[in-house]
């Protein structure tokens, strides 16, 4: 890969997404930050970065719902996956301890993963930030001396936070799922999944029906996601994951019996399943 | 009703949920306002709130997922719903014009439902914040002449708000469904539906099999939902709301079939459907 690939990320230097770019495409990737996630696909769609790493599913807080409807907008594939382990820790300016903290700032996702340490913390109040990085960064440029943040050991470095606290999640088997987009299909070489949506059809047991397509041929079911349809109130939009990939036969078969049962249909492609990193 | 029937709600005064629980319970019912929902659990369970009404999916931004982890946690059981219609309105101090605007708050359930009108607006940040009331009770008590609320029309009053435009949403098909949550089950009259919990057991095409109690049956399934498991990475907790009465043969048969198949297996109860509202 050339060395100065460009990696699209939301988030500031720091971020979760970033440490997954890098762990993903390597340290000679050049990571771009972006303030949201719309960005970063469009970032891919007009080809001013090549790849851009994408948020999808945490171990504990669920899944990142935003993405799920952007991967339907955008004409993005998935071209690959890495889970990346998280560790939480609340930072503040050096000397601040914890009880002079009375806000702590976070994106919603962190703030989730912490909530059995959050609601163990006296008279503090909790403050969605739109990213943990972000957080971490305010913190350190309005020298506040009254709130703590809750990001990474790599944003405590970049912005100067002592760690009052380390790994505060609720539970330490705590990953999160980043897929990579771009536009144009990876071949998987080994542990192939695939990613699709579909709407079903207004027939009687449908969603049943669709499923059917895979379990009748002993394909996994790896994951199921459903996302309101804007419009159409209590219709929803079904996101899969299965094992495999789309170029077998089994797989190809089974995808032309879906769309027999489905009204809308879009593979996201075929990629190889990440594997578990620690952050460097 | 005894006219001082005690409701818990998520949120300021003006915020949806208190509007959802005047049109389900009448203006007569005494509304608790509360910080978070795991609050408004704890109120029913200890039975100073003799119900709560807990907002569970949004027809433009999707569910409100820690409600759902919620339903699980709490021993509490679904005794009605209601949908109400929900109006977003940008919310400022007399006199402020949108072009003064640089700040907007409110509840990210808010901010992604005013998703296209947030991007349209140049120059802005967007904040998240605890409640949508919340944020508009915030710009009024710190008469912020630079930010906006997301709010009610409830709110603007609450709070002496101008509304610099109203019907903000990106689809005017806006609702969202609340349930209404207690610790005895009251039996639905009409329009039965039934909403449970469960795991599956690890065996192939597992989730399939899940569903096939329901399809074998005709019972229609009206929404699926997954959860991840704290300490289980990449395993689900499955949500689902079917058609009937959790009481008559089928559905009984069915919930037996599907007791064989799971690990874990909750019944939330059999309730009501609920009817669309417009807000008072």
């Amino acid at each position: 890969m050339p060395s100065q690939l460009k990696i699209s990320y939301q988030g500031e230097p720091g971020a979760f997404s970033e440490q997954a770019a890098k762990a993903f495409f390597g340290n000679a990737c050049r990571t771009i930050a972006r303030e949201t996630f719309h960005e970063i696909f469009e970032d891919v769609v007009r080809n001013t970065s090549a790849f851009a790493v994408v948020p999808i599913e945490n171990s504990l807080h669920g899944s990142v719902h935003q993405n799920f409807d952007l991967l339907w907008k955008f004409p993005v594939v998935i071209t690959g996956e890495i889970k990346l382990r998280i560790k939480m820790n609340l930072l503040a300016l050096p000397g601040v301890k914890i009880k002079d903290v009375r806000a702590v700032f976070s994106h919603p996702q962190a703030l989730g993963q912490c909530e059995k340490y959050l609601r163990s913390m006296k008279r503090i109040t909790v403050n969605p930030f739109y990213d943990t990085a972000g957080a971490a960064k305010m913190i350190a440029a309005e020298r506040r001396r009254d709130a703590a943040a809750i990001a990474s050991l790599q944003a405590a470095e970049d912005y100067g936070l002592s760690v009052l606290r380390a790994g505060i999640e609720s539970d330490h088997r705590n990953f999160t799922r980043f897929v990579i987009i771009g536009t144009k299909q990876i071949r998987p070489k080994r542990n192939a999944k695939t990613s699709l949506i579909f709407t079903t059809k207004n027939i009687p047991g449908a969603l049943f029906k669709c499923l059917s397509v895979f379990a009748l041929r002993n394909i996994n079911l790896l994951k199921i996601e459903s996302r309101p349809i804007i419009g159409a109130p209590w219709e929803y939009l079904f996101y899969l994951d299965i094992e495999g990939d789309a170029r077998e036969k089994e797989c190809a078969n089974a995808f032309n019996h879906l769309q027999e049962l489905t009204s809308y249909f879009k593979s996201l492609g075929s990629y190889e399943t990440g594997t578990i990193v620690n952050p460097q």
